[in-house]
């Protein structure tokens, strides 16, 4: 069946976000990472900000309280924790997407979440300590923690969040169909290698 | 760094040999696969079978005596334990096999090996298991046991042999340069993919 919906998982820093980017400009179709943040938190009331942190990083059993919950969404939550809720609408809105047609969609576990759908390649991007670190700090800049330390929070925490939601082992080959090393294999090749396996099928 | 090393790892009927036949077909260069088996039989003294099923399967606490070894033999293995002594006669062989010039070699934990090697392509096969379990009833017929509990095995004594060698995970997309699904993939494109990744460089 010829895939034309991509999702791209990736480590945080190993530009899989820009090789999703260049994938979608290039077949012309939508691009979804800050616009499925944004799509969720409509739906959850709760800040865009707030979902873009909470809904890749935060384990399952979250220690958020209903405190910091938007007016009127503790009763629609139905005692269900923060980071389930959120999970739950991300699912709803994931599918939906892919429903609508041709998309790249990155992050928020929509491998695992469109696992079941035979149009979708499910992509892999990850890359080593000193490639990444060296990425993070000439995009965002420096900051008070060494980029290995972020880099190994971020990493922890976006594991735990799969394997709770998912079951699956983060970064796992058998999970995708594909998985590239962007820094032996570069940025631009990787996207141009997702280009041609979609166009060979 | 040009790449003109290619190791191919793969699960158990993925069809990451034959897709490291064609790609070294085609490159015209050496494919290592039942030779390497051979040379470590040569220089160890083990007979070709035995060390090819030991060579990537059994863990490194052996439960095998110097019964099993040739003549000669055991003087010679210093106490080693059989698996030792083979997964250093293999690791002598692999990078003597890399100063020689370009090549293919399948398993026998050659990412590893290699891994300090910047002219290596690391390459990790995968696929279902129902996509596995119909192949190697296709190539190898049926036998006693099911399929998938073959499969099940090879999987499980791959990758305890894998992490007592290494200290890595089986199948961790982080090991390689590229993992690829063959049952979505396909074989041949598998192999297409990776002669236009040594081509672009």
């Amino acid at each position: 069946m010829k895939k034309t919906i991509i999702t791209i998982s990736r480590q945080f820093g190993s530009g899989g976000r820009t090789v999703g980017r260049m994938v979608a400009e290039k077949l012309g179709i939508p691009f979804y990472d800050k616009e499925l943040v944004e799509q969720v938190a409509l739906e959850s009331g709760f800040a865009p900000k707030f979902v873009e942190e909470h809904g890749e990083h935060s384990p399952g059993k979250s220690l958020l309280s209903y405190a910091f919950a938007p007016q009127g969404v503790p009763g629609v939550m139905k005692g269900l924790s923060t980071a389930d809720f959120l999970w739950n609408i991300q699912c709803g809105v994931i599918l939906q997407l892919a429903d609508q047609g041709p998309c790249v969609i990155v992050g928020r576990n929509a491998d695992y979440i469109l696992k079941d759908r035979k149009d979708v390649l499910h992509v892999f991007i990850h890359a080593d300590m000193p490639y990444r670190a060296d990425r993070i700090v000439r995009l965002y800049g420096d900051s008070e923690k060494s980029p290995e330390s972020r880099l190994k929070e971020k990493d922890k925490r976006r594991a735990v969040n799969y394997q709770h939601y998912t079951g699956r082992d983060w970064g796992a080959s058998e999970n995708y169909d594909i998985c590239i090393n962007t820094a032996t294999i570069g940025v631009e090749q990787a996207a141009e290698l997702i280009l041609n396996l979609l166009k060979d099928e």
